[in-house]
């Protein structure tokens, strides 16, 4: 069993690539864990958002480990509190699953990316920045596994 | 008209503690704001969670801006999506009060400090360590005045 976190284009942001690599450390104490990301587009400025979203969907669908239970990252998702998600991966990874968690660009999923999701997750009501949200589900796993081992949460 | 940010004790992870500044160095086009730290308590190890609590809180209470509208993140707050969070700041602005939002210690907030807030507001239904909390929050103070300005968010 493995956990994939699929990051569509670089992680920018020199803290949040910090705070992703801090928790990917503490994770693979867990379980097998790797972060693919999806090449940035080059040239993006003349091309409109849906252009953008259709052209990473097509990116995203050449890596995208379709065996996995695919799971995207997405504000139409459904809700969860930390013990009801660590329920829920518990759960998925029980059934011999792999997960791969997807976290989109700037202006979301394509269609076809949609069409390949077994499960639509949405981390808040609120929209974080897409850079952001890779420290947070990351954050989330580390939690979640903590609460399935029943181990303190370390804070830093 | 002025944003405070209180914070229960230092941020002690470097990349959260760059992710806030960041966040600061950017509101601050928008709207004076501060950030209020109340010192770490010494010699805890002896203290119940309840204990620790109440000796925030009555920390928290010696420097609380009272005149401010005080606004906790508590997990049992009510959840905003990003757009109504701007319009809640920017009418509580438009009615001349200064914000103060008031972030807890790892274990919550004592009851002497729920009696003290104005609103309560919750981030997601997950449970986030307090100190990704607070780079959450700069990042959604931002958020909220590029929405109100109607201004591009910058990602980086």
């Amino acid at each position: 069993m493995k956990i994939n976190l699929l990051f569509t284009g670089k992680t920018k942001i020199p803290y949040i690539d910090q705070g992703v690599s801090d928790y990917f450390k503490r994770l693979k104490h867990y379980i097998p864990i790797e972060i693919i990301i999806i090449p940035d587009l080059k040239n993006t400025k003349k091309l409109s958002e849906k252009e953008i979203k259709k052209k990473e969907g097509e990116n995203i669908l050449k890596v995208l480990p379709v065996s996995n239970f695919i799971i995207l990252l997405d504000e139409k998702g459904k809700e969860y509190g930390s013990v009801d998600f660590s329920g829920f991966i518990n759960t998925k990874l029980n059934e011999g699953k792999d997960l791969c968690f997807v976290i989109g660009g700037a202006y979301g999923f394509s269609e076809t990316v949609y069409r390949k999701a077994n499960a639509k997750i949405s981390l808040s009501k609120l929209t974080f920045s897409h850079q952001m949200i890779r420290m947070i589900i990351a954050e989330q796993l580390y939690r979640a596994f903590t609460i399935l081992r029943n181990e303190p949460y370390h804070h830093a």
